[in-house]
């Protein structure tokens, strides 16, 4: 199983997956468009994520960081006249020193990531798209802007006209990407509710990807990160407008043409379950806000389940469709 | 005026003197000696420890570090498995990522240092010895130790055979230092209570200080670190037992020979002043331990008084001495 994944929404996805799948069938690729360096540090907020969560380190009533968070580091940063717009919390700050002084070191992100992954307890693979710097840039009215001044200084406000991955075309899978593509035992590939412009798509953008997903035969699922028109956290509806979409699940759908033939979608769109068949996309209807442990665990089972059922000779689905 | 300063006992002392001279005739030269490289942050413990007493953050009643420290950084990174013997807290991380990103960035030391002075408001000079890298190696019977490992990780407990500071020859003053060093106004030069071996000496062996001090023709008086044979804080009695010597301010004297030819000692080494006087050394005896703010000052204004008397004209030293 591989799972592309992304954020908040995308990393408990994951952590359901990782309770769901046994570690040895189940690569967890995590987008490192949003990457970048601060202060000299490297950080990677979307593995960060992943790592957090998969550990149980995350904050859940933030929604973002590390649980038991102090800000100290912040406080004096701010004394000493320290760029300040890019909040790193003091225990999360460790995480950024150790990877940089690796990375600095010659290590490659993949080990770096492996290894914290271990240290932290976490036995499936978490996997960086590419070792290779990939750097998202939204191109906006004010002019291009990296992802996390985009994101984060600018709070996802200038409407954005178009978004690109710098560096993608240089890329190539993480080892442990690779190694995934190259099985032929897997199950179905599983694209996270993660954003699909900011977090996927940098994904798919590192050559090879998309042509190699769709070779390996497996379903193609996503879960929508899209309820009735809303992104539960994060621009996706908003950017989704502004790139020219209707926000919706069918957007979702058409966005992912070609790869999902499957998609999740939340009982608040049901109604688009008919207009999504007419697509050629499944959908799969049902409850997809995780609040607990739980919800991330039946919403990963429910969706292996579903992917299990669109792999199935043909012949099952045409008795369900027939006259 | 010169200031040759290193750890805590020196950066109290330097405190006093930023308080009793006007900024533009003080220059505080800082010892670099300790300064290293960890988990790829560079880190300048004395210039902080001065940084940070003469802006009042420093902790008084750890005696090192900053005030209103937070530990979050290091717990994390003993929970991902980092390097944790030397301890950094979250406020003191600010001064370290900031200098380190900085110096990368093609800064030097100097400015770095400067730019975080104004920042604190400190309005005295504070400099590095030299914006190259000087440092201290420890030779102990155990093989040699970098300063960091000697003094933090093996807490100063090996037994010293020699000290020495390396890439010194290849150091030149940093231009603070050397522009001070061509003053031809300088009243005097004022050797801090500072770890003669570890704290003093590597500005020492900066080449072409030593003779330049000489020549500027000023008062050099030192404050002896030692009272009653101990240090009131660090290894510097330990140090001087092994490097050969009876710990204490006669030590200290011979120590600075051609150099300081005024010591201030502590009332509880009254007893040594003949024997001073008769290595032509002259002695100011006074109560030396720093508690307060005010015992900073009123031990800078007396060792400053002392160095003024020291170059009055001969004629007053022979009508106290005459029969």
């Amino acid at each position: 199983m591989i799972a592309l994944c992304g954020g908040v929404g995308g990393a408990k996805l994951a952590f359901g997956l990782a309770r769901a799948v046994a570690p040895q069938d189940l690569t967890i690729v995590v987008n490192t468009g949003d990457d970048f360096e601060h202060l000299g540090l490297s950080v990677s907020p979307d593995i960060d994520t992943v790592l957090y969560t998969l550990s149980g380190l995350s904050d859940r009533e933030r929604g973002w960081g590390r649980t038991g968070e102090t800000w100290g580091f912040m406080s004096a940063l701010r004394q000493l006249g320290g760029e300040d717009w890019f909040n790193l919390g003091d225990r999360d700050l460790a995480m950024h020193v150790e990877r940089s002084w690796r990375l600095r070191a010659g290590e490659s992100l993949s080990q770096v990531t492996a290894r914290t992954a271990r240290t932290l307890g976490i036995g499936t693979a978490i996997v960086p798209m590419s070792d290779a710097p990939v750097r998202t840039v939204v191109e906006t009215a004010q002019g291009p802007l990296s992802f996390q001044r985009y994101f984060v200084e600018a709070r996802a406000e200038p409407r954005a006209r178009a978004i690109r991955f710098e560096g993608a075309e240089a890329a190539r899978p993480s080892p442990a990407f690779a190694a995934a593509l190259d099985r032929r035992d897997v199950a179905a590939v599983v694209v996270c509710p993660s954003n699909p412009y900011l977090s996927v798509d940098p994904i798919l953008a590192v050559p090879g990807v998309r042509d190699r997903l769709a070779a390996l035969g497996a379903p193609v699922v996503a879960v929508s990160p899209i309820i009735a028109g809303q992104a539960l956290k994060g621009p996706a509806a908003k950017l989704m407008a502004e790139l020219g979409a209707e926000p919706g699940v069918l957007a979702v759908a058409r966005h992912y043409r070609g790869l999902a033939t499957g998609l999740v979608i939340d009982q608040a769109d049901a109604g688009d379950a008919a207009a999504l068949r007419a697509m050629g996309v499944t959908p799969h209807v049902t409850g997809t806000i995780m609040h607990s442990d739980e919800d991330r665990t039946r919403l990963a089972q429910e969706t292996l389940r579903f992917a299990a059922d669109l792999s199935a000779p043909p012949r099952a689905v045409a008795a369900h469709g027939g006259p």
